[in-house]
């Protein structure tokens, strides 16, 4: 009989204390024997490069007590909430996901599934409003949340403000068989450069690295350990790749990034060349309209070429493995109640699966990319090359 | 009156003694009282950076006693030696040049204008013998050289053996009005990494720059202060630009390279990620039937998306000019002989002039690269700011 499994979407980014505390409390509230988490890759979902590759943060999470890591294909990663919410969702029902648990402000389930219905059962108005408003130059999320709150009234719309909130929202959408649960974020709240003894977000761990700070009461010991080996980006190279990109490529093109389309590419080619890094670009490019987000993920979505034209199927792509989450897999496997194809061997399987064929390119292009800014050894470090960690 | 003017096809990389020699010897010959001198660009015709920037070589020749410096426009320039000697050429006679002169290793005019005879009046047979010899896997220049030899005779052929016999010859195939002259090029000759007290080759000056040896005796006073103020490529941030094209290009379209065509796209493809510098890379791809020339070639070509589909006049961007030089521009704008655009300002000029756009757009694209590899302000060393240096 298949084991009680119990999913995460996350980017472990990389993984902390809180991430263990919310696995733990995850197992707790649901008894799971197997947890399951569908990680970004190279690149987050806010458009930047990771801060170590995703062979690293898979090994750290399953060393950390994740038994299974699969990516979420990075076209549909490093996309708007709503994508990635979809596919990490639709990546862990077919596996079989009984629980899929998510961390938020609120930690009240029943009150979050209420916003979820709200926003399900008014949509076409929702989408309508928001169309008006961002022609007016309001933001997305701004005209959403005005949206939301022109229902709602204001107390209930405000679980908006919070982003694990909003997150968690789009995941309880998405789900369709599993259970959804929340867990209360612990520690550092919306201040999120806040740090107590045990707990400091992703946000604040990656600001102290950057101050060469120690992080390691932040950390369990074994992510820690994988953490201090890796390689990350030099930002400085990872500039001049965009720089390259930006002004060689094709306005028409570069609009059709999912985050493009409203002559955000021309404002891009405009700009870049008065900038002298990442952020400098970001928030030049940044307005009431384009939210920092957005930018930076635009800029991503050019630099790897994602094209909202060229479609691809879903797929499951394995990163890390304990044991126990072999095991499961192999389960999954045998009861073929997953319609996803399940990649553990990209040169075999891109031939068996049809469909997959512009989402594992990008996949590896993200791994190029990331490598050649990392300075990495391109064939060794290629997507070709590499095999999910086994514990 | 228009002056008597002798014109020069040059790359300058770096302006040294023997240039300077050159040019001597080419206004005693001569009588010339203007020396023009079309020069490849930010990248030199064999396919790699230049070892300053134009603007920088330019303004040594200028310093050292050219009068005009014209760019041969990138897409012609980063091409074969017929390619870039047509558009050297028809540069130098549109502003009305009296002489070509060329160093040879020859220096016999007579004896390179028969071969260059032999040549054109046996062009269908010569073209054939190549075609066959190539699909053999022999190289384009042993196919030449052959063919050549099978109707001149050995002795006659071997002038095909010296490199700047075979650009002189070009040269002399393409001129039309002008009357060619040929310096015999002294100093260093076929061994072209000895030197003597005063003349070093660009090649020798070069490998003497690597190593940080001192080049003070090679070059003018003028030339060698410019140079030591010049920013280079940086060579690892210029191999990683490559690497990030190759690995995002389509195969297809890198076989739109003037200099690919024969599956070089895919075996490019794939010897990258075994190569850790653009050295290693041309080795591995470098074969009897590819010189290493047509591969950095290709891989510069790629680099900068040169597609030979798409098509661009020739046209005349000034880098530099003497006093003297500017008068003579300004008798030739006058006379209304010269057939091709004169830019000295791309934002005006571009406008004014249809079917330079796309020979345009590929020289900001390479002074683009360049900056970014060099790590230059690409705002203010930018083709759209920069104005021609004016003695």
């Amino acid at each position: 009989m298949k084991k009680k499994s119990v999913g995460i979407i996350a980017e472990y980014n990389p993984f902390h204390n809180g991430h263990l505390y919310q696995i733990e409390e995850s197992v707790k509230a649901t008894g799971a024997e197997v947890v399951i988490a569908a990680m970004s890759g190279n690149f987050v979902q806010r458009g930047v490069p990771a801060i170590a590759d995703k062979w690293q943060r898979a090994e750290a999470a399953v060393r950390s007590g994740v038994d299974i890591v699969i990516e979420i294909p990075t076209v549909f990663a490093c996309n708007s909430a709503h994508n990635f919410a979809e596919a990490g969702v639709e990546i862990l029902e077919n596996l079989g996901a009984d629980f899929i648990s998510f961390g938020s402000e609120s930690g009240n389930i029943e009150e979050l599934k209420g916003i979820a219905r709200v926003i399900e059962e008014n949509s076409e108005y929702i989408e309508n409003f928001i169309s008006k408003k961002t022609k007016d130059g309001w933001s997305y999320p701004r005209a959403r949340r005005a949206a939301v709150e022109s229902i709602t009234g204001a107390s209930a719309a405000s679980l908006l403000d919070s982003p694990n909130n909003i997150l968690a929202i789009e995941y309880i959408g998405k789900i369709s068989n599993a259970l959804p649960v929340t867990i209360m974020r612990t520690g550092p709240g919306y201040n999120e450069f806040e740090t107590t003894e045990k707990f400091a977000s992703a946000t604040a761990i990656r600001s102290l690295i950057n101050e060469n700070e120690d992080i390691s009461h932040f950390m369990p010991e074994e992510a820690k350990n994988i953490f201090l080996k890796s390689e990350p980006v030099d930002k400085d190279v990872y500039f001049r790749l965009i720089c390259h990109k930006v002004l060689s490529a094709d306005s028409t093109d570069m609009e059709k990034a999912p985050a493009g389309g409203e002559g955000l590419a021309n404002k891009l080619k405009a700009s870049i060349r008065m900038c002298s890094n990442l952020e400098e670009l970001s928030e030049s490019l940044k307005s009431k309209r384009y939210t920092r987000t957005r930018i930076d993920r635009f800029i991503c979505q050019t630099l790897l070429g994602i094209d909202r034209e060229k479609k691809t199927d879903n797929y499951i792509r394995v990163l890390g493995l304990s044991s126990n989450g072999r095991e499961y897999i192999r389960e999954v496997k045998k009861s073929e109640t997953c319609r996803l194809p399940i990649i553990t061997n990209i040169n075999k399987d891109i031939k068996n699966f049809k469909g997959i064929g512009y989402g594992i390119s990008v996949d590896i292009l993200a791994a190029d990319i990331y490598n050649i800014a990392a300075g990495k050894d391109l064939y060794r470090f290629s997507e070709y090359l590499r095999r999910p960690f086994c514990e």
